[in-house]
């Protein structure tokens, strides 16, 4: 395992017109490439994660799991915006001295996959045999092989979406509303705005769960509440432990602003149509953030794509838990993937 | 239509063990009540309702609809713990001369059922032909069902629950920390908490609907964000300009402690058989608050109840919206019910 910083001392302009005076990137390797650079599995994390894969999708990325340091050289990198290492609002303005916070200027997805590929060239890594992301990731890594035609052999998606929903934004919007309610937010200070990133933290889960996730893990007990009361404050408070509430802001709005179809004439179908990896598309049924009809749309775009559904009782956090079932239909898809090579050969 | 106030000064004993000190209760009624005294439909609203049913259930109650007010006697009173004119947050403590707030103290579903008791007295109304609320007034009025057994001919429960979810108490636990991590809540004024509460109707509006509401009422539209943004904003706005932060807490708490077991031997199936009148219970299909399995639950247990569904784009909302689905629904709930009573006769 090797955890590294790129200094990018260039400046990085951003879909939005505004550029950021230089850019850094945390990164995790995993692995060895291989003698003929064919094993790299780039891995994009969703939200709250960071650039250790190792540690937030164990089941997947482990040791005797199915991308093991052994046959894989994995890289995951923190996010652009998000507050592990790479550039965010924690970051210091090189201009002002200051850190950013709030005025960290708005980001896209296609933003962050434009700092992944700064990475990419870094390494020298010319083609990836899989690209994987879930969630956000899968958005940043649908962006990415679009602006980048031929960057992965292999395109996983899963629990994702081509444009999100107004469902999802009117969720992120709450969540927001929640985070500037608490008015430290306006102080710009590194613990600004923390008691409003329990209560996001607090209706993010919501969307991550289901009815039936909390009926069947959370029992009444008290006179006046239940454990679920209790629940939905440790776990607030435990993200506030690990993440900062400006990225946090800066990181949802550009989840909101991820449509692929934005300046590439507005039609998601034929945008879809220009996607060249072999795509493996997963839904979790029970999906209430990202429901599996989103993840079908994209399997029917994607020419040639295998579309599977997950079970769990999880909701949209199923992509992190059912590992194994995961585990089972990437191998099977590597298989068919494998023999349409070997037929086209033949 | 008249809009009155009773003043009950006499302490009013809850749950808790603690008691207020008098008890106000603003009420509607609508119609008259005819010679034999079987015209009475008692109407227990929802979280921010308030007394006046004929603005708010339009299309169930109207001049032409099934409850007009030529037919049957209307009642309907602010529920304890409210802010439009009964006893609540907002009240004036009369041992303080100083407004309740926050100090407010905690109260049950039992005592906003116990507090209508107090009102029933009072009108000298003796039967009630229909009682009938959707969602906490479906709560409320499955309670009064079960502390006065005779209180009314028929029970209709919409869109409620019988003892509150963990789910349910997962959503305003999340609503609860945004209004609290507004700091002015703690100020005890009278805009205390109006960001959070605005940050709070966000989130609620989330369990009101579904997905499918906000993809096909919302449109994306704009670089960075999509109609859902500003329609949460507003939403939240709307609802503090007539609603009170505290009042809020304290009716969301009063929800999560909705157990119809508590203090009744902790088994609801045999709690619900205790109910006694003829009831019909209705789910919204697509409700993700109070998923049709809570009401079909009710359903099950109560002794010769009938069940049905109604179908709607707009999830929970959708017991406001559907009325004519209901009123279809009660109607042959009414004439089933009095086929029963004459084959009993014969």
């Amino acid at each position: 395992m090797s955890h590294k910083l790129l200094v990018h001392n260039k400046r990085f302009l951003l879909e939005s017109g505004l550029s950021l005076p230089k850019l850094e990137i945390a990164y995790h390797t995993f692995g060895k490439l291989n003698a003929d650079k064919s094993n790299v599995v780039w891995v994009t994390h969703a939200l709250t994660a960071n650039s250790n894969v190792y540690d937030w999708w164990k089941g997947l990325f482990g040791i005797n799991d199915l991308f093991n340091p052994n046959d894989y050289f994995v890289v995951c990198a923190n996010n652009l915006g998000s507050c592990y290492g790479t550039t965010g609002s924690l970051s210091i303005n090189p201009d002002t001295n200051e850190p950013w916070y709030a005025y960290f200027p708005e980001i896209t997805i296609r933003d962050m996959a434009n700092a992944l590929q700064v990475l990419k060239e870094h390494l020298g890594i010319e083609k990836i045999h899989t690209l994987i992301g879930g969630s956000q990731g899968g958005q940043i890594a649908l962006e990415w092989s679009l602006l980048q035609k031929d960057i992965s052999e292999h395109l996983i998606l899963i629990a994702t979406n081509a444009q999100h929903s107004s469902w999802g934004v009117a969720f992120n919007e709450s969540q927001r509303l929640a985070i500037k309610a608490d008015r430290t937010y306006f102080s710009n200070s590194l613990h600004g705005g923390e008691k409003g990133l329990v209560a996001a933290r607090s209706i993010a889960l919501l969307s991550y769960r289901s009815c039936e996730t909390y009926v069947k893990t959370q029992s009444r007990d008290k006179y006046l509440s239940s454990n679920a009361s209790s629940y939905q404050r440790y776990q607030g408070e435990k993200l506030v432990k690990r993440f900062n509430a400006y990225a946090y802001v800066k990181l949802s709005e550009a989840m909101d602003s991820h449509d692929v179809a934005r300046n590439r004439g507005d039609d998601v179908v034929s945008v879809l149509k220009n996607i060249q990896a072999k795509s493996l598309v997963v839904g979790v049924k029970t999906d209430i953030l990202f429901p599996v009809s989103e993840q079908r749309f994209i399997a029917e775009n994607i020419k040639d794509a295998v579309y599977q559904e997950i079970d769990s009782l999880y909701g949209h956090d199923g992509f992190l838990i059912e590992t194994k079932q995961l585990s089972e239909h990437i191998k099977q898809f590597y298989q068919t993937s494998t023999i349409k090579i070997k037929e086209e050969v033949i």
